[in-house]
């Protein structure tokens, strides 16, 4: 019953159970690639609120799933109320929230999945730090370039009219700066085009690079 | 070419493009769950440093990602100098570590990932607050349960002679308190079992728990 037994602190010691077998090191990105059938990314949508980065990114999601990726939407939803809960609206809490996405979407990358991130994140400073957190052509930013007289238009939450109101402080576009892009990966204008057509200029994107493979 | 175009901000219209589908809703868990043949969990493993939690963690992992499932590690290697290295190791800096790693956790399960976390986590209360930010039977507590003496014997990193000679502070086991679970999912003889033997034991519980699908 006894062989050579691996021991803890030493993964380089080849499993001789019957029906355990692992790796000589660690299960990495290339390993996950492999199996799953494609490559990573960190999908990061910017924009003013209202300009339509959840809507999208939720609909780019569906369309990978349904192609079979491993794939994962960060917005406020899921992050503002756990992770960064204990985060406010000030530059440095903004500052604060994106550092920590950004820190959350390299361990998403790492596991092999494609996250698609949907927040403001107005500095260009932050949004910066968080592309060189990873490699070049991991980091994929895309801007939902809708007006922000188009944005105000449609305030699907009634954020801008409170903003406008004062009842909002530091309101992006109102009261706190929004850094565009300047030269992001995709630039999507979500103030004129369907969302289908957003979808499918993303989904271009992703095909080109090399994020989405081929159909067989 | 134009048909009823979904807006942003609903989802509820289905897509009409002739390459895109997109479900009524996100993509959810149970989606997931479907899609990859497999539910998700937490596996949170605590123990003292040295009991060896992140060894078993990436054997555990590695065992995982051979069946195919989607699967991850947290430990101080992908968290400590990424997500929180803004954080010391006061009481105050583990409990907000903990309760990060926690939340981080909650979104790779929702993911459909199996996250397997390896970390000291010490206190009670800590374990409990992560817990509770998931359903009953998604968070699995396996306490590697090495005794002191063994994992100071051990003192792979040399940090035991380090805490014992004052050099670090609030060393758990030493100089700051371990609280052992009282009822964990999985108690694991890190102490004197081999790795194998520990492997085998959480797997076998991930099999009987329906985690790690029935063999065809």
């Amino acid at each position: 019953m006894t062989s050579p037994s691996a021991v803890y602190g030493d993964l380089t010691t080849q499993g001789a159970s019957s029906n355990i077998a692992w790796h000589h090191t660690s299960v990495d990105r290339a390993a996950r690639a492999q199996q799953r059938g494609h490559r990573s990314a960190i999908l990061w949508f910017t924009g003013l609120s209202g300009a339509g980065k959840s809507t999208l990114a939720n609909a780019v999601n569906s369309a990978l799933f349904e192609r079979g990726l491993s794939c994962y939407v960060l917005d406020g939803d899921n992050v503002r109320h756990g992770l960064c809960k204990d985060l406010g609206f000030s530059d440095a809490a903004r500052e604060e929230n994106i550092r920590r996405i950004g820190e959350v979407s390299k361990l998403f990358l790492d596991a092999g999945v494609v996250v698609l991130t949907a927040f403001v994140s107005p500095f260009k400073a932050d949004r910066d730090k968080a592309r060189a957190l990873v490699d070049a052509g991991d980091f994929i930013e895309i801007h939902c370039a809708a007006d922000l007289a188009v944005c105000e238009t449609r305030d699907t939450k009634g954020l801008y009219a409170k903003a406008r109101a004062g009842e909002i402080k530091e309101f992006t576009g109102i009261s706190s700066p929004y850094e565009a892009p300047e030269a992001p990966e995709l630039r999507v204008d979500t103030g004129s085009q369907t969302l289908e057509e957003s979808v499918e200029q993303v989904l271009a994107y992703l095909s080109a690079e090399g994020v989405i493979p081929q159909a067989g």
